[in-house]
Formats: structure tokens, sequence, C-alpha cells
């Protein structure tokens, strides 16, 4: 029996996005060579949403809300309803098969609680899960929050690119082995590779064989370059829609993560036992912000192009970057705003270059221990920032890995 | 063992409230009696924002973070530290004792939020947790999906007004049985009495003597009537404060629900585990949303008391009425905005009642059966309306209760 303390200590977020300011750097001294780089600092733990600002009237929605009042101050746990079936339309068309507006989508508070919700609602103690390594790194805490056990499955993301390079026969001994669940996201974080049409039809095939639920997390669906092609999951004949559950939200793509949106959709049941579980976690995404899900998938026509060219330009210099710096290993980014580098061995260890790079080069990465315990020398940045300041952040990490070359 | 599909039974909302209108009115038509009674809906299952606008400058603080960017769009987890500190000072003063911004306190999605960290990071399966009846109808749900045990612990409201009414030796057995943690709501929702400083004192023992942690929702600690002395446990002496987490937030007396925000502050290790949770549940209260919070326990001069005012102006009248239906019982609200009358006996069971009120008068009360099992006969009101349609629906609920006495 696991103690709460041993719960928790596996929950730890020392190292994870956005809590770098809670660590003590002093032990550092011994470690650093040579002095400070200076530069502007630049934070790839997330997009930066000063540069890539939130869509065109997200804010005049948001007024518009709070000047409604109550009748949007509350709504029903699983969102108001009008806006459910705006999104609902929205989101059958963009995912290539119907969602009812009434009974299959809940808006949550951002797509962490949407994730949150789907697995508390399908996974119980002593139940195995199939968790992809690497994948976002809430995944196998939440599987761990709940009691239940990790059963992980391999992504070799870095052997080639006609696949995301899912180990399809692990995830058939995963869920020979008793897995119910399959939590995994597509475009994978944080490699940013699209699963193929060929995985994701595997996928569904091996879930409809063992009877699994695949709970996918498509936060990242909309920003694809190079017109590649992407297999929706819950749109695959090979699968009973009624075992998917699809994520999404638009924090990322859109910029909106400071209003906390998250959308979930799948079988009436789930989302069901979802609104349950959300009245006493959260009781609702915030009733005013809510309105701001009017404006997604509804943007100015151009706009998403735009954005999308922007971040491709970006990743094309930044890869170029990394390919430059002996010993690194990176496969560019297929959908999302992520790199995943590996890096060459270096002396001193991945954490504590993670903790360098802050503290003598500004520059703020999540290391790839978060990902998986097999990534240990990889770093994730976000490059939803500004163009020039990621190439300058670039050149002081490659600067920082000849310093610090094992 | 516990099955998911019986612990999700055993989190159904179809009778919490704001969730009426996912309910099929069709299965009334036969129990009604009489015609419909005409008169402005009045939704007495939350406060009504339009008719108690929320805090001045909230919205104006809203914007200010908008327009002030990612620095208020990404936080850390718990909340950003300025935001956090200034709520320390004002929270420190407010209760009497001190509170440390930097490692006690976290911001959250609404108090419910708060309550759902709090219990989640000191209850685990198999735990017993002392859970006084009635009150808000969440703490049960909580302790259930947790795969805990409920420990009842009576509360005598309608006994008398000198105290709650609490079980002391109930409480002091329920802790010889092995609970844990104690978790109640001070003003009680839904009855709208306040703890004694005795009642305090002993809770405060008590926990103490058996190594106990108590979780108190103070809500509605600022809406007190009638100068009424108020005891914060976390200034008790009986108690060490690291076995205290207390619950606020400025949803309800500051009408600023739909911002979902809420605060736990407690022992710097409780708020540590409860960070660590919601960065897998909700990753953080919404980043603009926590701007609004500049704004609690900095109300205009004035501004607190004229509300409090017009509040107890509706509680005179509306326990006037009630106290004109013969067989009624009902205690003036001590602090807070609900009433909870205790019907006479009536013809329908209660659940149908509450379904005719709305469906035959719009009025739409919470049943007590969401608080405990021994309030079947009663109603929850929340009182926060307009003052005029508030008397109306009650001459309405008056008239209703007449049509159906048993």
């Amino acid at each position: 029996v696991t103690t709460i303390v041993e719960k928790f200590a596996k929950l730890a977020t020392d190292n994870a996005p956005g809590q770098e300011g809670r660590q003590n750097p002093a032990a550092l001294a011994d470690l650093m060579r040579g002095d400070r780089i200076a530069g502007r600092p630049v934070d790839f733990s997330h997009g930066d949403v000063d540069a890539f600002t939130p869509t065109p009237g997200s804010f005049d929605a948001y007024t518009a809300a709070v000047q409604s009042g109550g009748r949007q101050a509350y709504t029903e746990y699983r969102g108001k309803g009008e806006i459910r079936e705006a999104v609902a339309a929205r989101l059958a068309a963009f995912t290539g098969a119907p969602v009812a507006g009434a009974e299959e989508v809940i808006i949550t508070p951002g797509s962490q609680g949407a994730l949150f919700l789907a697995v508390a609602a399908t996974v119980t103690a002593g139940d195995k899960v199939a968790i992809v390594q690497p994948d976002y790194f809430a995944n196998r805490k939440l599987v761990e929050f709940l009691d239940a056990e990790i059963v992980p499955v391999q992504l070799d993301y870095l052997g080639g690119d006609a696949q995301a390079g899912l180990d399809l026969a692990g995830l058939e001994a995963a869920f020979k082995a008793g897995a119910k669940v399959l939590l995994f996201s597509n475009p994978n974080n944080p490699a940013g590779v699209i699963y193929s049409a060929a995985e994701i039809g595997a996928i569904a095939d091996l879930a409809e064989r063992f009877g699994a639920t695949v709970i996918v997390d498509q936060l990242y669906a909309r920003l694809v370059y190079d017109g590649r092609a992407y297999s929706h999951l819950r749109a695959s004949s090979a699968i009973d829609p009624a075992r998917v559950v699809t994520v999404m939200g638009p924090s990322k793509t859109e910029s909106l993560s400071g209003y906390r949106l998250g959308v979930a959709f799948g079988p009436a049941r789930l989302i069901e036992r979802m609104e349950r579980l959300q009245a006493i976690v959260s009781l609702r995404a915030a009733g005013y912000n809510q309105a701001v899900l009017a404006t997604w998938f509804a943007e100015p026509a151009g706009w998403m192009e735009e954005r999308i060219r922007l971040h491709r330009a970006i990743r094309d210099d930044l890869v170029a970057a990394f390919r430059a710096v002996a010993g690194v290993a990176i496969r560019p980014t297929e959908a999302g705003s992520y790199v995943f580098p590996r890096l060459p061995k270096l002396s001193v260890a991945p954490l504590d270059f993670v903790r360098l790079l802050r503290h003598q080069a500004d520059v703020i990465v999540t290391p790839g221990s978060e990902f998986s315990p097999r990534t240990l020398d990889s770093i994730r940045l976000n490059f939803s920032q500004d163009h020039a300041a990621t190439l300058a952040a670039v050149d002081r990490i490659a600067q920082m890995i000849e310093r610090y070359r094992g």
C-alpha cells in the first residue's frame, strides 16, 4: 500500500515547467564554468503569449460575458449549453466525426482539467494504464495519483520520419498484460511528431480488439506544418467511438492559456462521469472564461495560416542551429511548438545542466526526465517565442554545451 | 472493492445546485395539484450576481491583467507570488494568526478546487474522515471519490442559538474510531449557523489530542450578521496551526463567482502537496483571473457593511415569512446567505416537491438530501437575491406547501 507521503513524492513538480522560480540556485556555484552569458532571457518552458498574442476578439468575448452577468457566471458543471453546441459543431468538422454538444462535450479548466477528469473517470486503483515514453509529463502522474499502474510503451521518435515511431508490439503486449486504458498525445509532447495514419489505424485496431479505452490529447493538432496528414483516432472506422475520449483546448496555438480553457469530447457515459467529478474538483470552468471559446475555430480568415507560417520559420532556424552542434540529435517538429533535442555527453548531470542554463545563460528549458526515464539527456523547448530571441538563446545553449561537453 | 461504476454512482449531481436544467420534467404531471403559480423565477440554488454585483474594480483588475500579458497568464501552479503575498497579509489580519505568502497559500479554481486539493492531500483510500451532517454536499463526495470512509457527526442546528449545535461527544467518538481528518464549514452550509468560541475550542482540543487534521471551509466568514462573534480555528491556541487548512474565496459575499477563485492557507507541507496535485488537476487558477484577488479584502470603505445590511434585511423578511407557515422550523441565519427551513409533512416525496416547486412555481431550491440523510424534509435557499423577488418566491413556496400538505 502506498502511503500518502510516498504518493505525493511521486508527484514532485520541482522540475516541471513554470516552477523554476521555486528552485534554490545556491548549490550551482561549484559547478559553474566560465562567466554568465548575457542575452535576453527566454523561458522555453511554455509559449510566450506576448510574442504570439491571444486570438483576436478573445478579450471582447470575455468582456461581453462579464457584462451579461449571472447568465454566464453560473453554468452547468459541464459548461454552458450554447457554447458546448457551438464547439461541438466545429470539433465535428475538424475531426471528421459527429459530436453531440448536449451529451458528448465538457468544458474544463484547461486541457489539464480535461485530462485529469478523463483519466479519473476511466482508471481506478490497481488498474493498468499504457503510457507512451516520452510523453506529456502529467500523464504518468495522473496514473500514479490514482494508485494505478503504468505500463510503458516506447516511442522511437528519432528513428525516422515516416512514423511517429510507436512500438506497436509493445502496445499489444501492454494490452495483453491487462492495460485497460491508453493515454497519449498526438502530436507527441515533447517530440513534436505526428502519428501516421498506419499507426492510428493500428492503435484503433488494438484498442478495439482488447476492449480498451483510449484518451488522446490533441492539444496541438491545429498547428501542423508542411501540409502533413493528421489522423483523428475518433474518426477511425477501426474503433468504436465510445472507446475514445479526445482532449483539446485553445491554450497553445491560440495563446489563450491565461483563460484556462479545455474541452473533452467522447461518449456520453464518460462525459457524464467527468462532469460528476468536475463538480467536486473545480465545479466548472470559470463562467466568464467559457465565453472565450466562442472565438475558437472561428478565427479571422488567414490568421491560423499566418500563425503556422511564423512558427514554421522559427522551427527551421532552430533545428538548423541545433544540428550545427556536434553530437546533438533532433527531429524537426511536425506539429506543435516543441523540439526535443538529445544532447551530447556532458560533464555535469542533465538536471544540473538545465539549472546552469537558467542561472548562467538566462534560458529556461524543461529537462527530459520529466517525459521519460529514457530521455534524461534531452531537453524540451517550446519555440512559440520571439523569433530573434529564440535564435540568440539557442546560440547560448550551444555555447553552454561546448563549455560542459564531457 | 468499489468499482468505478459504483464510485461514480455515488457522485451523482442530478439534484445538485445548478444542474436542474438536466432533469426530465415529464414524470411530474401526475403529481401536480392545481395550476402553475405565476411569478418572477428565482433560482435559490446560488446567489444572483445580477442582484448583488461583483466587487467594484474587479473587472478593471482583470482587464489590466490581460493587458499585462504573459506575466499574468503563466504563474506558479500555486498562483502568482505577489498576489499570494498580498492575500496572505489580509488573511492574517482577518483570521488573527500569521500567514506566509510564499509557502502557506495556494490560489485555486474556486474554493471547490481548494477543498478538493485539501482533502486529497490529507486523505487516502481506506482512511476515516469525520463529516458534519448537515454540511456542504461536496464534502461527502470528496471522501467517497478517494475511497475513504465517512464518519458522520451530527449538528443539531435547530436546537438553540447559543451554539451551532455540534455533537462534541460524537466528534470525540469519530476521532477515537480512527478519523484522521475533520472537514466542516463555518458558518455551516446549509444551516447558516456560526460555531461558538466554545465549540471551536473543543474542536481544536479534540483534534490536537487525537492528532487529526482539520479542514475548515470559511467561505462565508465575512458575511456575519448582528455583530456575532466569529472564531477562527487556525487562531486557536488549543491546536497546532500545522494541523489546520483553511479554505476561503471571493465567490460568495463578493459575488466574484464567475471568476472561479479560491484560496487555501495552512502549513507549508500540505500546501506543497496541494500544489503538486493542482499541477495535474487543473495546472493553476486561470492566470488573468488571479489578478481579481487584488480587490479582495480591499473593497471601498463601507461597501461590505452595506452588503451585509442588505442581506440581513432579506434574511429578516424571509425568516418571518417562513415562520408564518404552520409546521416550518427555521433558525435565522447568523452568517452567510443560506436558510435551511425544515418543512412540515407533505403528501409528495421531498425530491418531488423540490421538482414541483421548479416546474409549477418557478422556484429553484436545493433539496435537503444533498446535505445529510437526516434532512430530507428541508430545503436550502441562497437568499443573495433581489429582495422583492425573494419575498414573492417565498410566498409561492408557502402556497405550494399548503397545496401539498400531508
